[in-house]
């Protein structure tokens, strides 16, 4: 039986601020990004997040940023390849002593915004940060986006990782996303998402706005739940995943 | 022998800025106390002070404060015990994370200025940070100011623990530092320090002002590094001990 | 004819993070209280904040407080007296070349949160804030709680000041709020609030939980707005108001 | 008689650090540009800066940077251009609370880092900030680095400006800085540097490495002052230029 996860960003409050609808999206996903604190998240959000998910019994992945707080992490900022690697060190490390003392553990990592979007397309970048990563925790499974230089690095350090697909973005032949600012490029409608979803995890591949094959390893989706219409989207997704005989599960420790 | 270990802060450097002389010290010095990124260091300067303590055989320590870069951890703030803890919790994580990433790890925790004056009197909130650094490590050894709250907690835990005096403080008939606005508060002059920490070592007791005895554990002395005649008291201090017969040596890991 | 005004906190979002309905508020208030960036507010909050205001005709103020994001300038913290001068000439100023470059002006200063609880109490902080914010601006008008130390602060310097009830909290007999955490000491009820803060209005006196008044100068009344009830317990005061023959306009500039 | 104004950056302490030697350099300069608290500097650092600028009757600049304190503005970050303008209006506004605190005042401004090295080659975004710091004050004198878009907006602007040349770099033929990567781009010699700045000043003009002349508007020389080199540097370039017959003072304000 074909088996899929489902993950999202959470615990993107601040302080007095909150962000994003965690308890419902904890009944739908099956792994949780985490905020480390640098692009949002404290240490008190990151407690209290990490408990929900553990009590859900979804799977904790650390989600490091840039450390722009006003700019949420999503600004691009040029630093050296050193205070990337500390960088990821030192929130992997902040997330593992959180864990550690709520009695649950990190099993993933997945980069965020601004730092994502650059080491999509830039080897060396992200080779950097999956190794301080790896360094912090042989064991940490990285997830990559799926047909990006990011699958390149983690094949290419032997490493834990799996690949993941948007549940609400179109996707060029190439295998880039499909400019936000294009008509299509982001799927609003529930009723689209799911059996384009369903049929792409059917397939192992990435199915394109022109209908090309893209063929990949799709381990997880990527979901949103940042609107109220985010939520009910990734509830169709899925929905239209078990209905379609997809075991929806949390991923399995490749490589162990 | 008698043997006792000798401590300061270090790592105390952030982004642009430079802070005390740390390579000077860790030739005096047995541990290191490092600053955790939230009252100074950063990522970069944390992962170089632990790769230069590492390379001296220097014993590292997290040394955790509040979240106030500007007033450099010294100025009170009052918070919850929940965010205390998790201060505690995310600080710790960090460095054991830097500290895993460069293969060397983190011996011991001590906590800085404000937090630690107010747990020093507080039996609570010294209960509440030790608790959340054995959450996320139960073998970490705990660095305490002999004779306060902190020593109570400590004891009354059951952890791993040390003791510390200031190699440069006078002390009153209850334990307490004398005030530092009176005469004779601080010890400047390397001549005085040197023989005053060999005796107490010696007797395992605190010499007060008035010449009283407060028996006590006396396993590390704290010396500062931030001024050229700090320097040069420490390793004053340093020379005194050994000439005396005391042995110089990391603490060893009681409990263990 | 009596004249009030209605004052509230706003711009308090931050980066990607929402707080409070302001639009909701600005047809209810007539001064509005402007956070200045560093408990909450960031310089594009504080334009795209004071731009609504002013645009509905709604008196600017700049609200400074503690360097403490997280804690949303809610946790008391110590500082010297010049830290704190410093800190309010350096909001105030911040404050008055946003309103410069949108075409407005910053009319009078309102000190936030643990800022505010400390100065009430607090004679000579209460004094160093309002002496900075008065050496920024001569005019400025200094909002103050009625019947606190705040008050007597501004009667010795001799400035244009506002006294301020709230709409929301029962009084002792010595002036000061009920406490947070005894029955009755936040008004929740719109139908309570209204009748008793025209009563207050009309009698220029707070009057106390246990009837007793307390002649005072009551210029401006502290709505809330961070929850639905809030906006509604705002709209209903003010209803009560007109209603009650008093007119709800921006204070007036006293002294000028 | 020729005259130039001799510029450096000051006020980068932040907190419990110090940086440069201000009060060395404050014999040498007639212009400081004072870091406004986002890359360096914070309200107390600003605050004694500009009392003792104003004690030694040199001019006071606001020196706006990003909001990056650990990489002290030095990295790149892409901002819309509305947070440019907002991220200028409150830096400028806040120095300027504090300099009419202490009973001085702003004369000029002049971008720092990262954020003036993409407006030298960004006419846009050089305009956003310039536009912004003269909605806050239509006075304000615009320091640009002489021959770089940033003169050609001012140029285009019609507002009070001052072009500037640095002491110890070598130009390019096209007016652009010699690559620090590159032997000779920095100029560590006070027996070069002198004589080559006298001969710019009074050709009014820079001379590139290959000898050409690029005819421009030299009003300031920038000095910097974080070495004891750097500073005896200074020391040189001023000496050089009195002895040349160049009067070394404050720009005058043109356009007033």
């Amino acid at each position: 039986m074909t088996s899929v996860d489902l993950n999202a960003d959470m615990g993107e409050s601040f302080g007095p601020w909150k962000m994003g609808d965690d308890a419902s999206l904890l009944d739908i996903i099956t792994s949780a990004n985490i905020a480390c604190g640098f692009h949002a998240g404290d240490p008190d959000v990151m407690a209290s997040t990490m408990a929900l998910a553990a009590r859900n019994g979804v799977g904790i992945g650390a989600h490091p940023g840039f450390g722009d707080l006003q700019g949420f992490g999503r600004r691009r900022m040029v630093l050296p390849q050193d205070s990337l690697r500390n960088l990821v060190r030192y929130q992997l490390g902040a997330a593992r002593g959180m864990a550690q003392a709520l009695g649950t553990q990190v099993r993933h990592l997945k980069l965020h915004g601004a730092l994502s979007n650059m080491a999509c397309t830039d080897y060396d970048m992200a080779r950097a940060c999956y190794e301080a990563a790896l360094e912090v925790d042989p064991d940490i499974i990285i997830m990559v986006l799926a047909a990006t230089e990011m699958e390149r690095v983690v094949r290419d350090l032997g490493c834990r990782w799996v690949g993941e697909i948007f549940a609400d973005r179109a996707y060029n032949d190439d295998g880039t996303l499909v400019d936000r600012s294009l008509p299509g490029a982001v799927i609003h409608d529930p009723e689209l998402a799911g059996p384009r979803i369903l049929e792409m995890v059917r397939e192992g591949a990435i199915i394109t706005e022109s209908g090309k094959r893209i063929e990949t390893s799709i381990d997880t989706i990527c979901l949103h739940g940042d609107t109220p219409t985010a939520v009910e989207l990734a509830r169709s997704v899925r929905g239209c995943l078990t209905d379609g005989g997809v075991e929806v599960t949390m991923f399995a420790a490749p490589g162990s």
